[in-house]
């Protein structure tokens, strides 16, 4: 087989980054990164409001040139060995679009109307219309979100679009269908963008949307009627199959092919969350417990589709025939708020840099920005280590992770955090460190949850940015978990994951398995739990669990 | 009658001042004020434990200081015409002593032992102790605690000497017997320092030490004996009787006259606790409530003997016989932290500016500290005005103001503080402002087991820092509490009122009745409960109690 190489473009929250990967040997040959310009702008969002939005600008932008520059820095010849793409996204992050799959925003009438974009994951503003669609669930012959927990969440699909649809007429007339942003980019890249025919990932469409084969698809028309009359129709011009990331979706337009400068009959994957590729690029397999560990966390855990094929999972965000790996059952859990907490944290501690130091005359502003950024840059670190210097339990203090409400077990957007056992010497070190116990403390929380479940877990595996920079979390959560916790080597997980499905896609290998053995980079480090901190932490995390009973209950 | 003046001596936790007043007219002629220089360095403490002591030279230093330099500041001829001196103290302050009534930290082999110094009001060391005698108190055919309110506090008299004792056993060889701080300075002034025969301070012993009529004084041998061995013959080195403020402990010794600048003929006042003659300074009537607010709150009301004589206020600190006003029933609760917490809060806003600006090379070292000082000194009036603009409610958070655990209703040191309704949204103004309703709560609480156990209140006289300082504090107790609350235009009501005890002392006034008539100050503004606040604020006190008795039970 000559050299042949594939791209994983991976969209995050905040910027999108490209991987040019050597299939054959896994080698990272080149790279780029576009950081979303209007969103960094702040636009469209409120976050006083939980609402984030993202113009879909802002992801073609970064998704022309991520590529070509990658592809500049790639050794020369590069280009003509590109046999494959895969695109992975957050979700659930739908948009409105018009019949010819256009999202909203990028059409006249729309393009400043933030209800027109991209409905970024961690938009909470549906919040009231998820209560409805459990409290529906519940009442209906079959429940539909059985296969995602029990319980629907306001971060996802169809709670997002009928949030949208009550909130603003002018989307509820223009959008034909709704998209997700992992099926967009694929559709766009191959062409295919008409609502009805453009193929959608299973991932997205299994974890957020309710669709199951055993529904026959996404829920019934009835069902959706008595949710909303206005949600009349829809189901018909959203979609019947849905796909696996080991199919592909097409290969490039001729338009597309010149503008990214690769040959026209490179094959477009299939697309899927960022999670589910990030797991597959860091070393997945069954029975471990995948973790995604940055601003939230998503565990991600495939078991053979027989050993778990009729065991319903309940309180987590879904259990997908392929989701994550094709031919495996994917299930799926996550902390709503993990790395988010610490930076609430440092920016509470900022509040005197950002304000009171603004405004003082002792130094001139060009120093003031620059002392509270440099201060800013350490706080994070400085607590840390200091905080991993206090013994376990001394500080008496107890906090509850839930400052972005609760996903699993038994996703909450309303249940917010605390802190208890607050003294007048409960200083900042004392504080971060309850904060990242209370983080490490709902992942036990998931981790009891699959077991309670009759799902095992034999191991961890961490990625994301969390694992990759924090020893001092990484040892707490391996200490409160018991279990000794992996860490990937790849720097770009998510990137490599989807390099390695656009490897399977592209007919390069037959399975994501074997593009794992060939492609992945392996662990780079190990945390293993201390007995005597494990043993410490079963008294707080009963205090932790008593703490949320009181503030569920509440 | 000439002109007359008389001297109060006001013994802070940080400072001890004088102050000179016209005994006809009110005037304030001259004051002085003494910081502790030993405390200023943070001797003798460790406040990680909770550990508050108090070098007596620190008090003997201020003692000649303050007097002398107030003179010196006084117009000619004033020293001539001064007729008394009264003291006011914190308590329960008490300190070893031996045979002759002399701190063991101003005896050989004991100057730098924190065990043989004043254990100052808010030391928790006692904890432990504090439980020994509620335990036993419980058990005893008597309940000792019952005019202290049914509980027994660490920061009291036994408790203290229990655990003082216990803890070091060359205190305990070397204590005679034991002296509170507002006896010791009399005592000292008179010569009459004798542990058996000095004059002791009514409200100390009532409110501290077990001590009733009803018991024939301080509790039986028998008690104290089954609390500890350690403390058989105790009781017979302390005192029977007690005296209210308003009787002369004696005249000042030639010397101390000599050293003071002073007649040979001035009276010295009985002492007392410095909230108590703050009280008398600050407008006191019956049926009001008398609030010092500062650091923390003691929360004072007087009644007419034969009102509430035989009705038992359970949970409070206490009911004595003339502890406050002379001829009155003296109640007396508190808050173990209220503007403790906004400097907790400041403290844990700073420590970026303590730690990380210290270290940066952007600036020199004198301008860090600088910035440090200034950013500090303006947090708590810059989190005030922002959190005035915070709907009531509308940040979601409810906190507990038990951080320094809860002195009323019902004491219990081993309590702790907490925030609930934490977000990502959650900074610093909305955390500053739900900390400055948890104090009001706690407010609110004493105000509510004030009229469950049939003493009604009136109306509310507000004293000390936070009542002169913090407009946004006042008007939140006020809403809070739906009360209007005066507070009183002296700016140093304790030593007025320690003023007003010494021109009864030494018989200028018959009682302190006619001294407050005419050396009080009046009311300098009200604040008025708005009653929409007041009604929004209902819902919270019932969370706020809510999550009390969860962390109580917990």
């Amino acid at each position: 087989m000559s050299e042949r190489y594939t791209i994983g473009l991976d969209y995050g929250t905040d910027s999108v980054r490209s991987l040019i990967v050597n299939t054959a040997t896994g080698e990272e040959v080149a790279s780029a990164v576009f950081e979303y310009p209007r969103w960094k702008k702040g636009l469209y969002c409120d976050p006083a409001k939980n609402r984030f939005r993202q113009h879909p600008l802002d992801y073609l932008e970064g998704l022309e040139y991520t590529i070509v520059e990658a592809l500049k820095q790639a050794p020369a010849g590069v280009a003509e060995k590109v046999a494959g793409i895969s695109v992975d996204t957050t979700g659930s992050t739908p948009v409105a679009v018009d019949e010819r799959g256009t999202p909203l925003s990028l059409t006249d009438g729309f393009r400043e109307n933030p209800n027109a974009m991209f409905v970024l994951w961690k938009d909470h503003t549906a919040v009231q219309e998820a209560a409805e669609i459990n409290a529906l669930a519940k009442k209906w012959d079959t429940d539909f979100t059985k296969f995602e927990g029990g319980v629907y969440s306001s971060e996802w699909f169809w709670a997002k679009i009928l949030h949208v649809l009550r909130d603003d007429a002018g989307v509820l007339r223009g959008a034909y269908s709704w998209v997700e942003h992992c099926d967009w980019i694929p559709a766009l890249l191959t062409g295919n963008t008409h609502p009805k025919t453009l193929k959608r990932s299973r991932c997205a469409a299994g974890h957020k949307a309710m669709w199951h084969e055993a529904f026959g698809g996404l829920p019934p028309e009835e069902f959706l009627v008595a949710l909303d009359p206005m949600l009349s129709g829809l189901r018909d011009r959203l979609f019947r199959e849905t796909y696996t990331c080991d199919v592909a979706a097409g290969t490039l337009t001729p338009e597309w092919a010149r503008k990214l400068g690769l040959p026209a009959n490179v094959v477009v994957g299939v697309g899927a969350f960022d999670a589910h590729l990030g797991a597959l690029g860091a070393e997945i397999q069954p029975y471990h417990l995948s973790k995604v560990m940055g601003t939230s966390t998503c565990d991600m855990l495939v078991a053979p589709l027989e050993e778990v094929h009729d065991r319903l999972v309940s309180g987590i965000c879904g259990q997908v025939d392929g989701s994550i790996v094709p031919g495996m059952m994917g299930l799926e859990a996550g902390q709503s708020a993990f790395g988010d907490i610490y930076a609430w944290f440092r920016r509470l501690l900022e509040w005197p840099l950002q304000t009171l130091l603004q405004e003082t005359n002792l130094v001139e502003e060009n120093t003031r920005k620059k002392l509270a950024d440099e201060i800013s840059g350490k706080i994070i670190a400085r607590l840390s280590e200091e905080a991993a210097n206090i013994p376990i339990g001394e500080s008496g203090l107890v906090a509850l992770d839930w400052l972005n409400g609760r996903r699993t077990p038994d996703a909450n957007q309303n249940l917010k955090g605390a802190i208890t056992g607050l003294t007048l010497g409960s200083d900042a070190p004392r504080i971060f460190r309850a904060l990242v116990e209370a983080t490490a403390f709902g992942s036990k929380a998931i981790n009891d949850r699959f077991t309670e479940e009759g799902i095992r877990i034999d191991g961890v595996i961490a990625l994301g940015g969390v694992a990759k920079k924090s020893p001092f979390v990484m040892q707490v959560v391996a200490d409160v978990l018991n279990m000794p916790i992996k860490v990937a080597r790849s720097e770009q997980a998510c990137a490599l994951g989807s390099a390695m499905a656009a490897a399977v896609a592209s007919g390069i290998y037959p399975n994501t398995h074997e593009a794992q053995a060939r492609m992945g980079g392996g662990i780079e480090s190990e945390y293993l739990p201390i007995p005597e901190n494990a043993e410490k932490y079963q008294t707080l995390y009963e205090t932790y669990k008593k703490l949320g009973r009181f503030i569920e209950e509440s």
